[in-house]
């Protein structure tokens, strides 16, 4: 599974107010854990930062790492949320995914992160 | 009439938060009660989870169940919300139908699943 | 001019939610009062019902009923909005209507009617 | 500089409720009063009417008038803004420019009438 | 760095109201300060205009003196709210920056300015 | 039937060379023989003029005679290809008509004029 | 399987020309012959007619008719590229279909009636 | 008339092998000399050089210089044939200008030059 | 590297006639064997069937056999087309791949294959 | 001056046949030899190989060599054609260039590499 510790940040340029980030990968792919068919998404990651911001490369390099997973829709766009959501603390946070046609369907999965939806396992 | 019992579910995976699910089928096709004619439709299911996510395989068999059935476009769509409404009890649930273009006029229907909003047949 | 009665209605199939309905007609045509020159359009109706819903044919031939009227844009979009108001006594309606170039412009005419907006003659 | 005189109206023809005008023109040009360039813009007019609606012909006849006319996009827009301000004495009125391609840029200007904005000259 | 001086200003041609002034440059370009590739842009500049409003050329002139800059997505586009923040003191003012796609990646930033957000350097 | 005797022309302004003239009009409506519902098509003549040229707004009014004419899609593309063989003597003429979605198809018919082509009736 | 006596032809209206007949029906549905599933198709047929044209409310019908065949791409469109061929004896024909996705394909085949092509069973 | 003397020429930068230059104004604007209505077109110019390339900037003002002038499509596009030939001596020259919606109609002519062409006036 | 043994035939059903068979694969991924990154495309293969046609389930599982395979743009478009043609012996064969932007770029090779094209190892 | 020296080549992985190639980059950007602005193109190279291809990185380092350079539209597009040609030994070559709007222009040049078209400085 995708390793959170990929993820690499540098301090956040502007403190001084809220700005909004927004980074879309449109090259995300993993694999059906049901059929071993691949899957594709664009993945957007919305955030106002706190004190660190997302290495751009080290994102990328964290969603290559899913290339040959077998993972759900509503399951791998809540881990990027609980992921990113640890390595940046940001003040918000929401992940999109938009997943391609699949048997007639398109779909679309929102998590947003809040301090407060620390995972209880 | 499609049957609602073809409809499956699977665990939500992130119960510790609301996130919004949504699956658009582009393949949907039923018949007109009044002319036999086809019609088509994107339909869109949205909603957040409660305790069960509709599993996708089982969602596409329950909407090809309508190939040959007679119904209105205003029925339809009700139906398919009342059936998801009872299958997953969501949080949230609403259903959007669009309608290729029939005598010259597109359509769009829009339902949204209440628990209060109980049949009261 | 078009005579509302040509409307005719079926009853709300799910009066146990408020749900909405719209229909889009491309193919609406008129005349200009001034010149005489064919004005081309797409209307929208978007209402939620309450008892009855307006049947999709009927509706058809009640817009082809102003093929060769002289009205102006502002006017047939509140006629067709006060028409269905009193057809359908509906919880809420909307009629837009978009109207084709002419002369460099572009229109778009979008009235609501409310119960209590009766027409005082 | 366009006159506003050749604006003209006629009478809100549903005076009974408060529906929304939104007339585009599409070509809409003047000259820039710094370097003698054309520029092109879509000009849009939205608004509620009191008891006057614009006359549609006369309106383009006012835009054409700009033809010649050297003027930056602040102010032309907010002239168009008080002129039919003062012509219909609106219920609200906005005026929207999209300016195309210019040195790399493309801009927007929003303005909105509001009765207590009389000009302080 | 691109010098704030560059950017000129004139009088507010309508003071007489709040109106939304936007241009939007769709030629920026700068240079990755990690790889040294460029980077290319679309930047809008969105803002209600206190007593001065940013003449467009040397706006142009301005961006134009990034062109061989090494600066990151997040940095850039809150240093161009705070210049032009400290050159207009306008009512509000916000920059959003899209960026083209590099290593599969488009990336929005959106910063606004506040009167109170004075940098504390 | 349009009478053809609408057509207007004007002599060919540039004899001293075949050049290709096309005119697309967007708002042509007829009248469905059978069943009596509307018809919409673009109609494209395209043509190198040979000493006359068809005035544009003559043209505009012989097909604004189609309103109310019940005429099938392959007779009335003829029509039109016969008429204006008829009234420009073009060295070559092509009449494209595109008809808007009837039960579920797009047509298109395509007629050319050839000097020998005169009809045997 | 559809039966092609469900066709119906009138006479040509100008058989002084050869000209060109395309009709797109954007609604053709038939089943996947291997896995059960729905399949779904753009049909365009284009021909230039001999004695006799299609009538077009008999081509939809007859297109109806595949809705619940198990058919492969290439074999219903070489069926139907026989049966217009047969019925029409036109002067050419090209039938093509555009398949929408299905696990991430879309397909295209195209098919021409010739006279010489007489099917050899 | 537009001068043709505004157009200025560079020697041809590759005069080694035969290579194809397009310019497209997006910003043409004469006179209906029927109406005096503003007519909106976008030009290209495709040419094969000989010795001379046309300079971008007389180009445009060229163009610029027919703002105020009636005259019809059909000449105006010769004209721009004939000045355009007459100072390039290209080896190939187009002209086709795509005028945009006027009455429900969008027009497009094509003229090219070729050195036999000579205008017998 | 991807077994052609994979691809599955059945037989040609109209072998009296040419037709025209395309497939596209919207999710192509392959690695760069350089920078072992993700690349995509999509595959079209485009033929006239000898006496066997491809199987596209069996089409799609020899395309998922590259997922992991570090292998050049050229030379994948080029062993696609030698396998099909090699597995197919078809009348005429056609690959054009279109690659996703790397580094500012868009890619597209297009190779056919003739009969006497063996290849010379 | 872009050095050609930056170009990079491998072996044609598939000379036994010829294929074509194509790269379109839509990052290029140089600069006008006359107001020193910035020009942004998007350039395509077409080419079937003779016994090399070109490096895709090292053509992206040859274009951004440009990113400074004052050159003309015509003159940038014939010498990459020139040096490609020089470098490639192609069996065919042809250079697109599309420059995006300047001054309410957009441009295209094209040029094609023949082996007898050796330039005569």
């Amino acid at each position: 599974m995708a390793d959170p510790k990929i993820l690499q940040t540098f301090p956040n340029p502007a403190p001084h107010r809220d700005f909004v980030i927004e980074h879309t990968h449109h090259e995300f792919t993993s694999v059906c854990p049901m059929t071993g068919h691949p899957d594709f998404a664009d993945i957007t990651v919305r955030y106002v930062a706190g004190k660190k911001c997302v290495e751009l490369k080290s994102l990328k390099l964290y969603f290559h790492a899913y290339r040959n997973e077998g993972i759900f829709f509503e399951a791998v766009t809540n881990k990027i949320c609980d992921d990113l959501g640890a390595a940046l603390a940001p003040r918000s946070l929401t992940i999109v995914s938009d997943w391609k046609a699949r048997g007639g369907f398109t779909s679309r999965i929102t998590a947003s992160f809040e301090r407060k939806s620390v995972r209880r396992r």
